[in-house]
């Protein structure tokens, strides 16, 4: 299928290679800098880089808008498209409707993290499809399906919330990892000694049970002592020393529902 | 080397076992409760369960305690040893002292999380030894090395300091994914689509940088709208919102100070 891209950053760069992987014909690669979607362009069949936003001459038939959220809505104001073409975008929490302009329209979100100069195992990563009509929603999960191994309809409003769950499970965590990291930083300790514990703590919470059922620490088994101690190191640091009891006392509350 | 078990839950029973298959030779577990003594020593080589804490005509010269940490203290003050013996515990918050009755002591504290029910591969376990002289230091070390790669000296404030890392490492993370698995099983969403991102973030945050300098997510690139529509989703969990509050509040503070 003939498809193009409008953006060349992270998530465009790794989406344009795996459909042109799997057989897709990338047309064009757009970018408000031409050296980006050169870059781009260059790792694909045949693409062709272009800094006009002027389509309707493309023989392409999906076009995908790979850019940060708050550029989208202007970008689709300045789109002109062939006729019957179908626009999607590739934003966590964007609703379709900010494509309404234009009747076959889909969200095409892969939920993962991309970065350009990291591989990253495309067959493994979920992608949630959405879009206005069945013929386009047809479409775009055989795309998906050509590159990923799970596929599933999710609406905007349901995206939303995911990407909500992803902002705890992944953004918070990254920052507590990044607490941790400076904790043992600043005693010379050895950040690497805490990955078992982490690779095993991650393990066991996707198990598949609630993680809440394997909670461990001392919140959990109400070791005041040690939480006090804790508490009494982390005085310089009133920021850490509030986020430990506000999630000391969410856990605390979690188990005592369960 | 002979050796003794004192408590047989779930570190003494990953650690017996580990120890035995190293050719150590565990002569007594104890414990309270005989079955459970029975249980772990029937696992090893040729251990005797026993409910008494009289070890004065022990062969063996390490003895490990591995009891909750409020158990320690108490049962160190019943313990007889034969002389010269080793007594070390394996806990990551009590302190050497704990066991200053003892000339000959140590702390033996494996950075890992047990449950009896799953495997865990020790030689990638860290193990943090300290020791009340350097004789016993180079017993624990050399016991240490002999079934796991990775072993540290760390004083008893230093190892208090890696628990508190850990807390905020694996304990609050897991609650974070435990609030991802309630927020998407509210919404009859499959936690199981986060998999891939959730380990994609541990890996980038464990690839050697500080984890802030990784950090992704609405906070980090002040996206307000985004933040402001999940919080709005929120209003029905006070404690949620508030975790959503504190940990964004201090991502961007951290990533101003970067």
């Amino acid at each position: 299928m003939n498809i193009s891209f409008i953006g060349a950053g992270n998530v465009a760069w790794h989406l344009a290679q795996a459909l042109d992987n799997a057989e897709h014909i990338v047309q064009q690669v757009y970018s408000r800098r031409l050296q980006s979607a050169v870059q781009l362009a260059d790792k694909l069949y045949k693409a062709e880089a272009t800094q006009s936003l002027d389509f309707s001459e493309s023989k392409a038939i999906v076009f995908f808008i790979a850019v940060p959220d708050q550029e989208v809505a202007t970008l689709v104001s300045q789109l002109k498209l062939p006729p019957h073409a179908i626009l999607v975008h590739t934003s966590g929490t964007l609703p379709i409707e900010v494509l309404a302009a234009f009747k076959n329209r889909g969200v095409f979100y892969p939920l993962q993290t991309f970065s350009k100069t990291k591989a990253v195992y495309i067959p493994q990563v979920p992608f949630c499809i959405e879009a206005s009509n069945p013929e386009t929603e047809e479409v775009l999960v055989s795309l998906a399906q050509n590159v990923s191994r799970t596929v599933y309809l999710v609406n905007s409003a349901e995206r939303k919330v995911l990407h909500l769950a992803a902002v705890f499970a992944c953004n918070f965590t990254n920052h507590l990892l990044a607490i941790a990291y400076q904790i043992t930083l600043q005693e010379n300790l050895e950040f690497a000694l805490l990955e078992p514990l982490i690779r095993e703590t991650i393990n066991k919470a996707l198990s598949g049970e609630n993680p809440a059922t394997v909670q461990t620490g001392p919140a959990v088994r109400n070791d005041t002592g040690t939480m006090q101690s804790h508490l009494d190191y982390l005085t310089h640091s009133p920021e850490q020393m509030e986020i430990y009891k506000l999630m000391s006392q969410n856990i605390q509350k979690v188990s005592r529902e369960l």
